[in-house]
């Protein structure tokens, strides 16, 4: 069933493709690419719009079209794949994810993540590691920023998270409830000597600053990822991916 | 001692930032940002080129000097932060790699990874983990690119590495050496189940299409990470961190 996008309704994704503004307001956000669309649960779609090729291609999908062009520019990506979906956003209540962090296992806690590659890698490692649940603070980047999205490949629909408004708050309700918190800090104790305990979230800061020092003071042991060479610190994906697969 | 850049000169940097072919040929390749310029082994600089605003916060350096929308031009990057260098390429010999690859611990070999950030991130873990040296394909992204050189951190300056045109042929001498290589492979062993030999090597594939048979085939052992959830792959420098830290 062939329906022609307005140009109202392009402007509209637009704005959910550049304006986490947009994206908080209406709940909706977008995805592009065919594997990922692949991705999606149904019951969260709330539009598709594909390229005139990709319908050609593809005649049974439902979805409103674009000329090539038009696609390319609605897109604003290198290599459009030419299915793009809006997206409602998933949810998970934040004593949902208290619960699931107070599980047996890691939950993994960030603070101030500002690269939406490292956001979205994250996401992707934890599904992998199987990581109960990632909480954000924030100043975090916005994970449903197309980037971030991307990056995920699909695991921002397996992996509850939250963002949560006041971080130490929620660390505190972990901490009633028996969570271990161990905050990633290059002044902490070598991993390879830590000996980890069932019910632990690791806390991870920001690129460039690491955690704040109210966070890290807050939590019950400092770790660090040992470090050859002049290296001072990693790619905050590749910490939380060392940390998410200890033993 | 401040001299203007001419536009001939201005015209060589940009094809050296575009193009891999002038970087070959010129042996040069380009660094930007104050951090990583301190990072270069002085033996190394060809050239500095500045803003005029940093040379005003840095009247000592001794460089060619731009006016700032000029030096926007030539970054090309988003956030320039007003010194640049032109540097003449690190060598490591065929020879030499060889043998660093046979001392004991652990060697990366690289076959067709694309992404510059991850080709970056590979270097900077590498480095951070005490790997002896990294080997790469004539397939795997240039890693004197911008983006490659940025996300290395100036790990590119202490971590030997070399471009091999025979893959196969270099990983043969490894064998003779008494090195095992360890193919990161899907369909191998559980690496929390593998002891890991003294003298080893991590083969790392392409992000989307993995090792090729070839290779896979001719190392010792496969290894895989192990993975929950929908996954079926890691991002490559995630991967190729969790190996290179493997105990």
């Amino acid at each position: 069933m062939e329906r022609e996008l307005t140009n109202r309704q392009f402007k509209e994704i637009r704005a959910l493709i550049e304006r986490g503004n947009t994206r908080k307001k209406t709940g909706l956000f977008t995805g592009e690419g065919e594997r990922f669309f692949e991705e999606i649960p149904k019951e969260l779609i709330e539009k598709v719009v594909v390229s005139r090729s990709f319908l050609e291609k593809h005649p049974q999908t439902d979805a409103f079209v674009l000329e090539d062009d038009a696609y390319r520019k609605l897109c604003d990506t290198k290599n459009p794949q030419g299915i793009m979906a809006v997206i409602k956003k998933p949810e998970t209540a934040s004593d949902d994810i208290v619960s699931l962090a107070a599980a047996d296992g890691t939950a993994v806690v960030l603070e101030g993540l500002q690269d939406p590659g490292n956001l979205g890698t994250i996401i992707r490692t934890a599904e992998a590691a199987g990581v109960n649940c990632v909480v954000m603070d924030k100043n975090t980047v916005d994970i449903f920023s197309p980037k971030v999205v991307r990056s995920t490949m699909g695991s921002i629909f397996r992996v509850p998270f939250i963002y949560t408004e006041d971080l130490k708050d929620l660390l505190l309700q972990l901490k009633e409830k028996g969570v271990t918190l161990y905050a990633a800090d290059l002044g902490g104790e070598d991993m390879k000597r830590v000996t980890l305990e069932k019910k632990r979230a690791f806390i991870i800061g920001n690129e460039g600053a690491g955690l704040s020092k109210e966070i890290s003071d807050f939590c019950d042991t400092k770790i660090r990822i040992p470090m050859k060479g002049k290296i001072d610190s990693l790619n905050a994906a590749v910490a939380a991916a060392l940390l998410m697969y200890m033993e």
